[in-house]
């Protein structure tokens, strides 16, 4: 267990196994680490967490993924500036009688995640925690200076395009919470909770979005694509149609929806942790955007289009008119 | 209650008086924070923490001291690295029950170290928590590159140097936990809460002795002096010597320690939370060193000699042993 072992050995065996990395003019060990930023560039800088009993059962993921996932959703903010993941500092507090090979596969989870990535952890901080798990995680990462994709830069006209299939990480989650659901071939569930365990940073979409200066803003998908987008508009000041024929059909995702007399669009425009990208374009770019994610391997869709309404207007999908779920902060006006 | 009002909400409310300071190309609201360094140098990097019921009870410490806190801790880290600090995220981790007007004073306490030493809040998270609080803090400085202190630099004969009085810390903890201990004067008692509640980083003494290459070593005091002494002879590879007759000899950690028969040379020895300066500096330099930090208005205080043994010994105290507790790294003579 954590309690016996002693937060200086403790600290040692996490960091035992971390590469250094370039741009690390001294790593951990001291009382702060010190790192050199590429002249001409701006550092990024986000925090984020993982709480047990709010985003994870200790239960129900995997330690693995509890490490993967509290890495990956900082990266996913940094792939949404255009940003390069550089450096990661973990704070852990943890219940004394945690079994130390929970966080020795958090761990592995972690460097999994920077070893494809990118990125090193450089620093962190261990607690006792009175009984649950709370992993917070910075991420700093590099841009060109005045390179960052923002979510504040859509003008009417931009094309909207978004990756992957952003409801497969929810249904995946519907799945871990109610396993019982029925009908729902294996390989199908398979796919469906490893998205949501395991899902990935559009790093290299979004430095390319970036330093093309093809995107006109950008975010990552957290709290679903329509709330998501609704940030994008409030920001930049703008509304948007978007095109329900459009969204990505994901045949896993039409699987379960099926399976549980769920919407399958519902959950693509609603989904949280989904990690995907959501950006606008110019329309003469999208052919272009379309072609760089495609080359990094992950398939895209122009789902709708920015016009200078203060409403998202949704249309398509037989003409039904649809409540957006979580997605309060705009009017809904459906094609009756 | 927190849970009443929604998290974007909160982060609003929070985060609506907080200055934008320089080097802030991008700060709260948008995916990370984008950050504009200083060409020459280099920045530093430290994460910490203050959980519930492990670095405060609710019942015990105010909120604004908690808050406070929460930002000293790591900004005395960046002091030990003669950093100046510029940026803080702050991740929060907060029970759904938790009223509202606890978290205003916490970041009332936050705002005030910030607004004193520097830095300014660019970004952050709010999860909530199953019961406790957690509160973790990265701090992101800046050093000019190549005058980074470490732990690292110490040489035999190098003087060994401390700021101000690192037990009284300990001292005001103590009193909070037992308040029944009598006999301390109302003021005492109030003056030792107070150095426990609200340590000084000692930002611009870190940052002095850095850009004049002072120092050959440093760290701040946390885990107790002689325990950080040790982390220093550990990473320089050398002893030390420490005289006890030389150590700060602090009247009102003397009244406490006389009032509830504890030693007052072991309370400044190994009292933790101190977030003082412990350094050291070429014996010609010892002078230079006194004197930038009396213009601080601190006291400073040369206490000991590195040496070329792998032990620390003590001496002075009427020659009489002395187990240095919570130091079990390196072997204690004492002079008997």
């Amino acid at each position: 267990m954590i309690g016996g072992v002693g937060e200086f050995n403790l600290i040692a065996r996490l960091t035992s196994n971390l590469a250094s990395g370039a741009g690390i003019a001294l790593g951990i060990g001291d009382d702060a680490a010190v790192l050199a930023p590429r002249p001409g560039h701006h550092i990024v800088a986000t925090i984020d967490g993982q709480v047990e009993g709010v985003h994870f059962r200790r239960a129900l993921s995997p330690a693995h993924a509890v490490g993967y996932r509290s890495i990956v959703t900082n990266l996913s903010d940094l792939a949404a500036m255009g940003a390069d993941p550089r450096w990661v500092l973990v704070a852990l507090t943890l219940p004394a009688d945690l079994e130390i090979a929970w966080i020795d596969e958090a761990y592995r989870g972690m460097g999994d995640v920077l070893a494809r990535f990118g990125g090193a952890i450089v620093g962190g901080n261990v607690s006792r925690s009175g009984r649950d798990i709370v992993i917070d995680v910075t991420a700093v990462g590099e841009v060109p200076a005045g390179k960052a994709l923002t979510r504040a830069g859509a003008r009417p006209g931009d094309a909207i395009v978004v990756t992957g299939s952003p409801g497969r990480s929810a249904a995946g989650l519907a799945l871990l919470l109610d396993p019982s659901a029925a009908d729902i071939p294996a390989p199908t569930r398979q796919r469906l909770i490893e998205a949501h365990f395991y899902p990935i940073p559009r790093i290299a979409i979004g430095k390319a979005l970036g330093e093309t200066a093809i995107a006109t803003s950008a975010i990552d998908i957290s709290d679903g694509l329509s709330a998501d987008l609704g940030h994008i508009l409030a920001a930049s000041g703008v509304g948007a149609t978007l095109d329900l024929d459009s969204l990505p059909a994901d045949d896993d995702v039409a699987t379960f929806a099926s399976a549980v007399g769920r919407d399958a669009i519902d959950l693509t425009l609603t989904g949280g942790e989904a990690y995907e990208l959501l950006f606008t374009c110019r329309p003469a770019d999208v052919g272009r955007a379309l072609a760089l994610i495609r080359d990094a391997g992950v398939s895209a869709h122009p789902i709708g289009v920015i016009d200078d309404t203060n409403a998202l207007t949704v249309r398509g999908n037989g003409g039904h008119a649809r409540r957006l779920g979580g997605h309060d902060h705009f009017g809904v006006r459906g094609m009756e």
